[in-house]
């Protein structure tokens, strides 16, 4: 049938028309997304190789983070950049996570990709790239994991959360928006943050919000004000780039934090989420 | 190997220091794309039926236009909207094709798609959401047909010649540029149309460079002028929607323009091509 | 003498080069913008009257604000809409001062109102509209009083602290810079608060940062956790509307707090001070 | 009155509801702006002296501009850069028209300036910085000369139009509207210039309507493309900077024509206005 008609629409599910309550995931062990608690993913850009992403797992783990980010399929601007290490990645991840008791997150970024990246991962990454990916994100729809969404650099809220529609209209109820800095005039900036997104979001949709100060900055030094910002704008979490060795980095050093930089944000964090009345 | 190093990369492929002269793509029956002549593509947003895809094939063909455009496979915002007739609008495509003696281009959301897509069309469309799909960029690289890649929303040109050369370092030399619009502040249109991305990218790259001002603009009565702005700016041609029922189509009605608008296009953009010394 | 060289210029005024402590701005009865402690200004956005000044005032200094704002020369992008109450409106504000011991802010936007602005206000405004109204912000070098200018809604943070050098090299060191919203493709809100402004700056001047959640929201529902963001990032105070009637203000009623909004505000930003080792 | 109501109003005086025939700006010797004719305004960025003024005057002249630009008084980012010769400024300027017989346009920042800019200049200038300047505005309106008021490098045509309306309801009615580039993240260029402004303002306005392809491009390169596209598009003349040695130029040496480069944009332009069925 070929009409549009947006009167006879139901509420989205993504709506608090919809659903009224608050979606909380459950990762087991604890990890409840959406919930008091505030939830810190951290981990490495990419998975460079087992030593590296291990030894950064430890130290965000030490820190007080619960989920291990690593990039295995990389998203490049160039074709001739590292791409990542693609099925080596995942099983270095795979084995990172039984060595530590850290959840997984990792990126899918086709179809094909997904499905592998779903028999490993804890929680699915779709990048800001694939926002409006549509296959992609109707394949996460039936994945069986968690999907956390990444709003693209020039993305509406409209938009984003009709992305989120995708997946949630697919079958998959668990979805997690992130918010990780928009396209602007501004050059001091890598991306522009836009934290004002955080209580639109909250009156819009039921599903938890998230905040990525690493790639929403750019900058190193502007990582832990962004990610108390965010916090104190009422994110559900964050999600952050550590390395063991910053300038060694294949990616994104320059927004990567030092493990000391990261136990920093922590503490100040979790002082910040205190007088929001939550966890960390 | 992990390294990556800017300087000992040899030039872009897309780039003039590579290759100094310009791209000619030749579709056959003297429709040679980055040639002398302005080519001009046209056709409904989306194939809605054999009968709404015939008939405005025929009116675009009347007026002079040489490729036809329809969407079969729709990247709609939404996933309520009209997703697209897929297969059976691939089908009729190619019906009109023999009928009208017109080249088709259509659009292709992923690699499955785009297998299906190559068998059919002469030019494979990728759109701005997909323009950092890296995946169907290095699908569209070895499908054997020209294509055509729609600059994303928010893409830099150096973005944007990126895009193309992970196409062209897949094996596929036949890539035409095309701006559509990107998103800024403004609320008088749905885009803002970067015209100046035309001198610019002539400075960096063999490849041809297209407009599509309906997308562009995204308001009717912008579409000419726009038209006649682009090929002044040294574009190669346009995309162009048209609607035999502009006030029926399933999508986009409001910046396609009906057959007898689009005739006046043609005559308006001939004489500005005669003005530039090349043919329409 | 007609020679531009960036090589030979010393450091700019504004610049932790020139000067490496943080500039405090003493306005007396203990408030030191730049200090540890956090300053709040609120007030509505026009004088419109005596009686709602007085009251909207009351209300703000009960919950804690030191400093009154409120326009009498207001700029509006139309001709037609309410221009500001003009002469009578700096009379009410200095009425208002001896009512209520508050201090005072207002904006001026040229020469002439800026001498009268700076006979009555603790503190002359400069808007965002004016950042780079370069002879107004010369003669703002000369008033002899601290101003506050906010940043344009599409200036670079170079422009920015370039407007505050025009202040301070004309003889005005006390200069407080606002960060109010930035303009975007965004749909969601009025701008776009760019935060991640606030580390920026805190590494390139010595100068005091403040907020503007109300403008840079434009959403009632935003100004809470966009304050408390706001100075988890490091900001040195907010600037917040509020009126007594927001539903009868004569501008800006849609982004203005309403008494009981603003107390929450105050007890919210109050215990994120606290985590930040500030005073509130 | 205190009373806001859109609804009372009548339609605004740059609308064509209040006028339905185009303004035409009649300067004298056959100079007519928003008439069939293409007007060029060409000029250096800065009046540096009587001998750079005359030649580069010359030169504009003998490739058949009619109106002289060149800034008295600089609106500079930096407080350190070159701000122009002001009055020197002038009285070159008033001689070089003599010498010549080119009208004269120039910028006005302030009150006190657009009083003595008003008693040399054929057309006052108000520059994108000063765009909402509203006491300049009125000011404008009470000039008695013309007014060539660009657009805000982020204004809304919403806007634009009420800064014109300023001028026009404070008693001047011919006011040249002049699209010079918006900001937006591109950053190939210094300004994204939006042609799509100028098919929006023909259908909203009865003010003619000019482009500036050196401030909106910044690139010497782009300004005869985009200088093509401006007439194409619809525009009524163009303002284009020109040095008879843009490599020695005091300011926006990098987007200035040579006189030769000039040449060809006439000669190319003109080309395009006989498309257009207009005269240059």
């Amino acid at each position: 049938m070929l009409i549009e008609s947006k009167k006879s629409l139901p509420p989205p599910l993504y709506s608090l028309e919809y659903k009224t309550s608050r979606t909380i995931i459950d990762l087991g062990d604890g990890i409840r997304i959406g919930d008091r608690g505030i939830i810190i993913i951290a981990g490495p850009c990419a998975v460079e190789s087992h030593d590296q992403t291990l030894k950064t797992a430890k130290h965000v783990k030490a820190a007080g983070a619960r989920i291990l980010r690593g990039g295995a399929f990389k998203p490049r601007t160039s074709p001739y950049s590292f791409q990542g290490l693609g099925i080596e990645g995942l099983e270095i991840l795979r084995r990172v996570r039984e060595e530590t008791g850290l959840k997984i997150i990792t990126e899918a970024m086709d179809c094909e990709e997904l499905g592998r990246v779903a028999e490993t991962a804890d929680i699915i990454q779709i990048g800001s790239r694939n926002m409006q990916n549509f296959s992609l994100l109707k394949a996460a729809g039936r994945a069986g994991k968690p999907v956390l969404l990444k709003r693209g650099a020039s993305a509406t809220l409209e938009e984003f959360l009709n992305a989120a529609e995708y997946i949630l209209c697919s079958g998959n109820p668990d979805v997690i928006l992130c918010e990780r800095g928009i396209r602007t005039f501004d050059d001091h900036s890598r991306n522009t943050l836009d934290l004002n997104a955080v209580p639109v979001l909250r009156e819009r949709t039921h599903l938890p919000v998230m905040i990525d100060p690493s790639h929403g900055t750019g900058r190193r030094t502007s990582v832990v004000p962004l990610a108390r910002a965010g916090i104190a704008a009422g994110a559900d979490g964050l999600i952050v780039e550590v390395h063991h060795k910053p300038a060694q980095a294949l990616c994104d050093g320059d927004q990567s934090l030092h493990p000391r930089e990261f136990r920093d944000l922590m503490s100040q964090c979790r002082l910040i989420a205190q007088a929001m009345g939550r966890d960390l």
